[in-house]
């Protein structure tokens, strides 16, 4: 019973910790409603929540196949580490993002059970490396829906960072990598916000 | 190609729609830090990727044997009602909410493709009905978080709407449901509240 109690206080500790990824702002606004209306700025964690729901949706266009379950628990914790880490921005300085990120996920996967810190850990791992279909699939879909928000916010971050086409396609690849499907649409989207000016042509 | 673009257009108009879900607000603050802090009410869209986490995390507690991912999809869904129908406060008055609801299940998963719109409601239905083992502890997920949220800001929302320990056990029933262990942890905080003024001895 002490070891059950203990197991289980390490699991709430952690669930508590977590609830801090609400606070981490990322440079995305929500989608605006109606198009062009002011929206404020989103935070991890509900980003978390919409591209798990979103590998739920997709994933028959997976480029390879998958275990869907997998993807979901991957991205419910491949942003953790922004707790202590911060959200890097997509087009902005990288700096030390690595270390630091690295520092984080010994800290905050740490408070966990080891079975479950050493499963977490692994998951964040290929979810970087991005060397397995899962992990590939997983980015598509941390990638694929700020394209919505952006193109809804007038280029939204776009604007903001001064984006240019070829920065967005580089920073969009992995949509591509992860689903054929998804590429041609984010290709449109591109081309659409270049006319637009939400994008700068060169 | 046309069908397959449809049903893409489909899905794509589906995830864009579900990001009204962070604008709806609950009635219960992310964890104070530090504790007693002032901190900002919780949207629907962060508590269900932390709950979704949670029952990552807890899955070992559950009083019958689940299908984890199963219970993860759940979670994923089972608020999206909530972008028309509003967040139903746990102590307020409950009014329409279940034509509400049905309402909003209609139109929102009716923006999916056929089998789509087939297993979410049928997910939403089956968390609605807590009959399953599944749904008993996707309840308990939902359930148990906002604890440790009430308890770190004073009493939060039990203070805001002056409930008495009976009524918080009521509400917390189903912890105990889907979960002995988290059962008996909710008891014990249930009773430290009581002794800190969160909630009202009788």
């Amino acid at each position: 019973m002490g070891l059950i109690m203990t197991r289980l206080a390490q699991q709430l500790q952690f669930l508590v910790e977590v609830d801090k990824l609400k606070r981490v702002m990322r440079r995305t606004r929500l989608v605006a409603d109606p198009p062009g209306a002011e929206s404020r700025f989103e935070n991890t964690a509900e980003h978390c929540w919409h591209i798990a729901l979103a590998a739920a949706v997709l994933q028959e266009h997976s480029n390879a196949p998958i275990d869907t379950a997998r993807v979901i628990r991957m991205l419910l914790v491949h942003d953790l580490v922004e707790i202590d880490a911060g959200d890097t921005p997509a087009f902005g300085v990288q700096g030390d993002k690595a270390e630091r990120e690295a520092l984080a996920a010994t800290r905050i996967f740490g408070l966990l059970p080891e079975d479950q810190r050493t499963e977490f850990t692994a998951l964040w791992n290929e979810f970087e490396a991005r060397e397995t279909a899962d992990a590939r699939f997983a980015h598509a879909m941390d990638r694929i829906i700020p394209v919505f928000q952006n193109m809804s916010n007038n280029g939204g971050s776009w604007v903001d960072f001064n984006v240019a086409r070829d920065q967005a396609q580089a920073r969009f690849q992995p949509v591509r990598d992860g689903s054929y499907a998804l590429g041609d649409v984010i290709e449109k989207l591109l081309d659409e916000s270049v006319e637009l000016g939400y994008l700068r042509a060169k």
